[in-house]
């Protein structure tokens, strides 16, 4: 299950050689075609590969080492450049492989379009399950200058799919007038400007359930993520995001699967951006993977 | 009333292409040619209107749209390089006609000093006139070694002109010791550091009045807008002066016009500051015109 | 025939208002979605508009303004985000209108597929047509990774339909292998390294023909055009290329359109390689539009 | 004593050209040749004495100018480049030599290791020396990859030479656990993550005693502090820090050293860190020079 | 005669501390407020002098070490900011000063416009000098938007003042068509693209004659040359610059002065244009410095 | 013989997987602590291997494929940071083993200083070896500072071990007159600025030899690689670099070893000459490997 590619061989910091043994795999979807401004993102998961060096195995936020859990890293799924839906669909059948073969899925972007064929998946696994989703932007659009397919329609493209009040949304501080109108007809959890706040409510009301997690980077103000393909003003710290973590971490929801998209390495200067989207994943992998 | 220059073209995102009909009119003010620091605020008007195209039109802390509000990007006024005296002759005649044919101003620095000619022109025709002034800097300066018209000494020459009792500055945290004792002993309204609180205990005392309102971007912490000429730690989060922004529009008072200056692109690595400007110009546009 | 677009107001320096009266047409093509490595070429046609404004309209190598000739700047193509196909037809409708309509079509990349739909354009008019082609690459293969359409294919695309003795290729420093044998089985006309002096001897025999041209921004050494997608080291200076469009100019070869593709602003430290990339069109307008 | 080099005639603002008369002395260690990730600090102490002329001499905070302050700025002390332990001795040294003069000792890295020596010189003065360490990392490491001597080990060689117990670190988000294990048995006095909140509580307990305080540029997020070697996010913002320095003028504690290191300039665009850090040493020294 | 600022202790590596004992003075014109595009050159003497300690201080192409030439580096002059004409008259003023002491003028721009006061006071001196001027452009306007002295006029101003006839320009590229035809008719020596071999043809006609230098950054090409306000592909090479210094310093012109304009630091990535400056400075002092 | 790390898993693009069937050895020395102005070479090997990917496979000057070549990427050695001593020890010890088991050693830096041991190591099993150098700088100091093992030392040190007859330096144009003058007098083969023309006179006379062959990246022009340690003026350009290695690849030289060093990616936009510097190591191992 690694990709054989010339350049996979960098991997994230102490992810285990074999994937057999493995509970969780992290994977990169290197694409960024549909993007309608600021492409890059395709560079994303090796640069977090690559700053992970610099990071401490421990978390003093969660007391865990990386070595107690076994993760392995496979590389970046291959993708044919500027097609999206075959993207789509390479993205989705590695997702159902990884879950056939028991792991939990920990993607990387990658534009945003790409955690919805991973969450069609998951969900065709679990039944009851809910999305759980940090970002600037609703992403809930139907369709973006005709295309279905874009970086601005796969929260929608997933809600029509497993139902709108299945679908947490947070930190969301823009979008069309008619997608914050659609969530609220349709009764999705769509909260605006917060993040910690709303979070902490909605946990206990989703305990035992399944829950897969997506993050797009720009949920953080740019002072946090300036790399990254659209910033916008009025956003979280990083720290808040990693209190929302390690909330998660401490609340009684399952973890079936997450990814971290959107960090797109060229308009990061002195990969600041980078490293903080490193270490969330970090927390993440210690935090949320029992 | 639209500059007739080869590169005029690029305009805010839906601004009217109608002047008669428009109730506001955006300007820039490209000048730079006083500071004693880091030049480039000349780039700035030109930039906001560049990536104002990736704003969404719609704002959700408004809830109100773009095309609500009739407004006309009349480009940038015309200044003679390097000649301030003549640029504020200028700057000063056209705010009058805007004045005089019912618009609302609505400028884009440039330098901060650019923001003295139009206040001028907006106190001739509101004799109550009050300032609302957000800035890391006091800009209380006489002169600077010895130049009357210089970016350090905007504001009070207009405090000199309306009478600094009408002059409220907030954020304050840089400045000469005789700039804030003046401040003191001549009863101007200085809040050093803080800006969203004292505002709220202002706002109620000049409800009803006619209030002209000049944003130099330093007001914010240079970790939300490094693209700027002088940037001092310890200032405020772009989402207080979103909300500062939002209680202004809340309150009662009558923004009868508005600049935001000092945004300089050469120092702004992937335009993170830029992008700032343009959603804190959608929120003024959208909240303060009526 | 210029598209109604927010944004594409911003037009090459003296470009004539008026469409009918124009003997050229300059346009936009943004799309960078099927390049394998660094996209951003979306970007460069209106940098290139932006920064003409910093240039002089004579010429000193020509002695000829661009008063002199009229051509009408149409902005930007509007593509479909991530899909190439459809954005390739587009492409190709809008030039044989154009071509239609009697105008010289000007394009600027985006990512040198977009020379594709073009040349067939051309070549659907023009029995006789040649191309001229100053590239680091042979862009010559069949596909890539199974894709038809890749920005590694338009030069073997267009060979392949108006047959390979009619393609002549400057400056190709990069390729695989089979391209290489392939261009030289087939009588490609293909000079690697040098491009003045094969051009001088190709010019005399192409006498009276129809010719396109088409450059890529990385025939320059990475040294005199940082700002694209592939750099590769050993290119020519801008001078040899200045050259190169003058010796064109003098020839009696007919041109009958040309592009200039792979600007990519965000590698463009300073707007160094966009300040060339405009320089150079200038110089192609004032030398080939007779 | 100050160090006759060519470039060392730049200064810090408003600093003394008397060293006899001054008080307080300030100097540069230019040293990083033991950072195991990202090098440059070693252009820290003169990339703050040129922007330092950007700054006010006015504090607004603490209502105090810098010419009531007499220090002398002596420019860096010679280190040999590659060597660490005769780089240590020689700042141990010169340190004494201030000590012996009755200068307080106010140093800019460089790595953080350079700290080490100077808190050894001026533990050797006063018995009962307390450390106050603001940073995002332990820094308690014995040794790194068999080097004793490293920029991951200072705090903890000062620990074992003053006794654990008289060291308080703040706002600490990273480390090995075993550093974090070491700190609790030790009795060392570590707070994590939290900066202003335990400092208050702790200044009390100091009163009175001699303190040299040590800031790691890190201890900030990297959204206010992107320039510098190792960044980690979730850390305080930039007036949180000024807080804390304001905190501990404000306590009754006898600040007899203090320094400012891992400004590395190479990884701070348009100079953001470096004015922040500009900005904090003329708070340090209008608080804490009495 | 050196300016007692605060910040212009730093100097030219290997400047005399004494101005009575030196022949030639190194001084900055920090001035950029008439440009019309980029500016920014106001901070080029500071960092030329700050990178000179990267410089070897013997010239292999001379053989010659900077200690066998005494000179004085004075520092900045402190011109007023957004102020042109009084600057112009204060460096007008200055220079006369250092000609009455019988001293070289060696002068480090700046926008080019800094140079007209110069060459006008050397002018006063030498009733036969002779000016040699390199730059991409004329700067032959005789206003700029109505502004007579501006950065594009300064060549035309002292062609009016000593006679066109002495005045020679090499590697010019960019003008607008007037002022070439005036070069043409007045009989000004304007060498359109090429510099060193029309140089190697004048300077022997130049045999004894009192002969100032002025260097534009510009002429360079924008490969070798990216940190410059307007930067113009098609220029010569570093190496020919290099060459024409030597060319000058073995001809038989007597250099009464000189100077070197526009680098503009805020442009020039990592300092390639800045060491550039700083290595032409050595070599014309070593060169015409006898 | 490939080093056990984390990070080390990313490749040189078609690399071998195994040591033993190799016929060279490709690895990194990433040391850059005694070099005296701007670090950061240590990145230079990962830099080079990472935009690899980039290149194609095939050589269109040599007609040479890099899957005709065994050569095997072992990763960086691990180096003691801040230990050069010890770090030259283990480079020296790790080259010999290489030479032990038959290999070619390619040697990425890092600093120059790296090439010392491995020059050793090659001259203590060739005894006819001779030294081919290209470089800007001499490198021929006794010592720098006292420190004997400086950056600005190794040439001096292989010459005194080899004897300075045995050493050819190209394209020298910076160092101190002492070291040209020990050059003259020894004998060394010194070629200032020039590279190819006096190359092409030296082969000949070195037929049949063992020549171990260094290059530092700095003998191009800034231009041509801004992303170095020490840029200086007036150097080759990268089309020159790619004769000379043509050049010697057509001789009767017998290549056993070679390196590329100073590559320092932070100075370098866009990994501009990080890509040149890639190139420069796949036309050697196609040329130099028989």
């Amino acid at each position: 299950m690694r990709f054989d590619e010339t350049y996979s061989g960098k991997v994230f910091i102490k992810s285990h050689p074999n994937y057999e043994e493995s509970k969780a795999v992290l994977y990169g979807m290197p694409m960024d075609w549909t993007v309608s401004y600021r492409p890059g993102s395709r560079f994303g998961p090796n640069k977090i590969r690559e700053v992970s060096i610099g990071l401490e195995e421990y978390s003093p936020y969660l007391d865990r080492e990386l070595e107690d859990v076994k993760f392995f890293d496979a590389g970046d799924i291959p993708l044919p450049f500027g097609n999206p839906e075959k993207s789509l669909m390479e993205i989705e059948t590695y997702v159902h492989t990884l879950l056939a073969d028991g792991k939990i899925p920990m993607g990387m972007g990658g534009e945003h379009l790409v955690s919805l064929p991973v969450m069609k998946a998951v969900a065709s696994k679990y039944d009851d399950l809910a999305i759980i989703h940090f970002d600037a932007h609703t992403d809930l659009r139907e369709n973006y200058e005709g295309e279905e397919y874009s970086h601005s329609t796969p929260i929608r493209k997933i809600a029509d799919h497993i139902g709108p009040k299945n679908v947490y949304s947070f930190g969301i501080r823009s979008g069309m007038k008619e997608e914050f109108e659609w969530a609220k007809e349709q009764g999705m959890h769509l909260y605006k400007f917060e993040v910690l706040e709303p979070l902490k409510q909605v946990l206990p009301t989703l305990e035992g359930r399944p829950v897969y997690i997506t993050i797009d980077m720009d949920v953080l103000d740019p002072a946090h993520a300036p790399g990254t393909g659209t910033v916008d003003a009025g956003g979280i710290t990083s720290r808040e995001l990693l209190a929302s973590i390690h909330a998660i971490a401490a609340s009684g929801v399952n973890v079936v699967g997450f990814d971290l998209v959107e960090l797109a390495p060229v308009y990061d200067h002195s990969d600041q951006t980078a490293n903080t989207a490193s270490k969330l994943i970090r927390e993440m992998i210690l935090g949320w993977i029992k």
